[in-house]
């Protein structure tokens, strides 16, 4: 058995808090000390991925105090407990299987009789199959023409996650000749959303996945609804083109208005529900099965790679540990994702979801509250047009802000120029490098407004190409990081009580039950 | 003449400071006293919308003081100091006239000899002049048939902006029949960005405007280049197909590759250029130049707002000065923006932008270094999609992150549908409203996994609509918070001299003439 504790009672913690500021990443990233950091400080990831972090302000010694931090706290313990099936998520009191739909890495997990790994297997099936009628044009609108186009209705995790690997392989589907279908997502309980998508959408021709684990999720059902009504005045039938993703035992589980409904359960939780049916539905129809199982296959390397014990071979848990350093001891409030690769576009805001939902928490696992900063802001845009933008900022504004950058050797589409002798894609390279060194060592100048400063620290992940493998490999690498943080922190990072409070009000300003500065904002908004 | 001083030198910073936690909005938003907060605290902007701020940590002494510190300070001054022509960007030597270039509000400004606001007015004129024969098929391609999509090709300022306001009105056009052009953009250097965008478009029908104020931009021209291939290759003319937005003396202002150009100028930098040639050209050939003179038009109603002394009566400088108190009195270390509108969905990321890239800096505008914390970091989602995402940690994170939410009254699109006894529309204000509340208010929970705090600040611009108009305003207002904050901190918000060390480290990569960590990355990725 594990022990659950709080960071701050952990005596290789307050080892740490004595190496606040012991390297100074300007001096040592600089010539040949610097090489030989790039050459040391690197990690391989699954699916042939690298990750780097020469510029993190830590040397072996903070590295072996983390060693003696991942050991003191137990993180891989915790993680052999959560993929053998204890009730991890104590708020919520339930299982946490999301690493357990991409494979068995322990024990079978059996729930009520029900094997879980033999129950997402089947989804998986059962959504490969559906799919593949649907590419085959077995499944068939009401004339018998193929379906073109599918949408995704779903907010949060039935969102950002499907959304953010569809963008992220739909060039390097269309490129490989396997897209299949076109995807679109509807979210936003702004009717502006539902309208816009649905006017450019050939809804004659169009599948309709409604995604909700509860069934019951407001903005989803209020999306389903304006959907039906678009399909029934086109003169369609809604139930020739909609299928469900949910929960067994929700209220979409069954019935007439479906083609279909595939199943996740409450131990999948939203944020981390991409590989899922969630993801699976939508990606397999998008790029057929085998490209989701890919995504599946390169998540689960990652997670075997997670076992690992030794920070030095475990790079998500390595990365969670700098991170808390980052937080707790350097004190940072935020960290940056910076993706050099305009197919992952939103891969950063999928990431925010995913880390500052599970750890933006200030009690313990056990409700009780905590007296050390937990989870940091996450943002993040592609470079390299994030350098024509806030760059600035993180280069020569008074705070300093962590970076995690990801490149690529090579471009999806191939497609490239030549211009002042060199590719675009090695241009893209450059900048990646170059600004990871800069923030780095930063440079003395007469002119206070041309100094940087440098020490901001920064690590890279670099892969050969973004695939379906690499990609499924780097989404589980960062889950897995905000596992191991949540861990370290002793928070639960699988429930969010904090989206409830909100709710419950928007219902009585929705009841006109609401008084005080809630029902004067209503009238300020004639609701 | 206005005195420039730091931030830190001035009586009412003192004073200010005394004042930190001085307002529990826990209590003050709660009942009548919280329902006459929002009545009160209420300031109308341009447009008719209103920036309302009552659930801000502020009351009428902390008013008073931030009244003495805008009058300390010179705010509304050096306002005026810059749009009578004064060289406010010491960094680079510059004037700083985009407000000009939507509005005469001082004293005529010649530079050169030239009268800058003729100068925009002749160039918003050739603009629409354009976009005019495009539309009424007097500019067509080689075969004769009209354009029927325009692509901008700029990065940072030349693609953030204008690319939001694009999405921004996107589906009010097409709802008003205004849409004359779908636009598209490319940015990025990522060979995929350019792919991908030149592989969705019907190329024969395609304009292609190149945006570089200086004509050297290393990614505009990259991707200029890939445009010019696709279009040989698919044996068009590029001459035919590309119109240039730079500056006079740029090498891509005269010559036959072009078939017009207009000129923007160095005094209005890149961030704050949407209202320049740089949104215009593309603006009014997507829209009509009717509509991106109303864009001006609301943009000027702002700036004038932006005159007046009394920060009651100018709530762009009335925001600044509340985000100043936050960042330098509270010690909080970012602001989320959040507006409640799938149209701004790019909008964030456009003010991260222009709000990081300015005020990211640490050294004043005369170059010395300043002992006081600048810029915050900016970023942020639509709601309600964030509800469901990152809002945990803003609801019950360790750390307290001020709040910018933006909301209205009616959608764009007015195509609605009634569930469970309200609009989409209404839902999406109701939530706007819960939020705002619940962030001040907090609950309590006899578990503490269920509590929420509160004393969580927002504020929130409250419009009718979304419309070309109020979508001026709402960009100037931030615009000008951005620049009362420069003031404020005595910073140059206006040059970018962190951009450009990751340009020459670049630069040195793809020489092959690095050493060290450069040097060993660049192996790395076989640059």
């Amino acid at each position: 058995m594990v022990a659950w504790k709080n960071l701050d009672t952990l005596k290789s913690y307050e080892k740490l808090q004595a190496m606040k500021g012991k390297v100074d990443i300007k001096s040592a990233m600089v010539g040949e000390e610097g090489a030989a950091r790039v050459a040391k400080y690197n990690v391989p990831m699954a699916a042939g991925m690298a990750y780097n972090f020469a510029p993190k302000q830590v040397d072996d010694e903070v590295l072996a105090v983390l060693q003696e931090l991942a050991d003191e706290q137990e993180l891989v313990g915790k993680f052999e407990e959560l993929y053998n099936g204890a009730m991890i998520n104590t708020g919520e009191k339930r299982l946490v299987l999301h690493q357990l739909a991409r494979g068995q890495l322990g024990n079978d997990v059996i729930d009520k009789g029900v094997n879980k790994r033999e129950f997402f297997v089947a989804q998986q099936k059962k959504a490969a199959e559906f799919a593949n009628k649907v590419h085959a044009g077995e499944v068939v609108n009401e004339n018998g023409e193929p379906f073109t186009t599918v949408v995704q209705i779903g907010i949060g995790g039935s969102d950002l996650g499907p959304r953010a690997l569809y963008i992220a392989l739909e060039n390097w589907a269309r490129t490989n000749g396997t897209l299949k279908m076109e995807a679109k997502f509807i979210s936003n309980v702004d009717p502006d959303d539902a309208s816009a998508v649905l006017k450019s959408t050939d809804l004659a021709h169009a599948l309709f996945i409604v995604v909700s684990k509860s069934g019951t999720t407001l903005e989803t059902l209020t999306n389903e609804a304006f959907v039906k009504n678009a399909l029934t005045e086109a003169g369609l039938d809604p139930r020739k083109h909609m299928l469900a993703v949910t929960s067994e035992t929700s209220p979409m589980a069954s019935g007439p208005d479906y083609l279909t409904a595939v199943f996740m359960d409450d131990y999948i939780g939203g944020r981390f529900s991409s590989s899922s049916a969630v993801g699976g539905m939508v990606l397999s129809l998008a790029f057929g099965p085998e490209v989701f199982a890919d995504i599946l296959a390169g998540a689960a390397e990652t997670d075997k790679l997670c076992c690992n014990k030794n920070i030095c071979e475990n790079p998500a848990m390595l990365d969670a540990l700098i991170g808390v350093f980052e937080r707790n001891v350097m004190g940072y409030p935020a960290t940056a994702v910076l993706p050099y690769s305009q197919a992952l576009a939103r891969f950063p805001a999928h990431l925010q979801q995913c880390d500052m939902e599970s750890n933006g928490k200030s009690v313990n696992r056990f409700s009780e509250p905590i007296n050390y900063v937990t989870g940091p802001i996450i943002y993040g845009e592609p470079g390299t047009n994030g350098q024509h933008s806030f760059y600035q900022l993180l280069h020569q504004g008074t705070d300093i802000v962590p970076l995690q950058f990801i490149g690529y050797k090579e471009s999806q589409i191939g497609n490239d120029v030549v211009i002042e002798g060199s590719t675009s894609q090695k241009k893209l390279a450059a900048n990646a490098v170059a600004q990871v060194v800069a923030f780095a060592i930063g440079k003395e100048d007469e002119n206070p407004n041309k100094c940087f400063a440098g020490g901001r620290p920064s690590s890279i992940i670099i892969g050969d190409k973004l695939t379906p493998k690499s990609l499924g490999a780097l989404l589980a690498h960062f889950e897995n990081k905000i596992m191991f943080q949540g861990f370290t922190w002793n928070v639960n990072s699988f429930d969010q009580e904090g989206v409830q409070l909100g709710k419950l009000l928007a219902k009585k300003v929705l009841a006109h039950d609401s008084d005080g500065a809630l029902k004067a904002y209503s009238d300020l908004f004639e609701i």
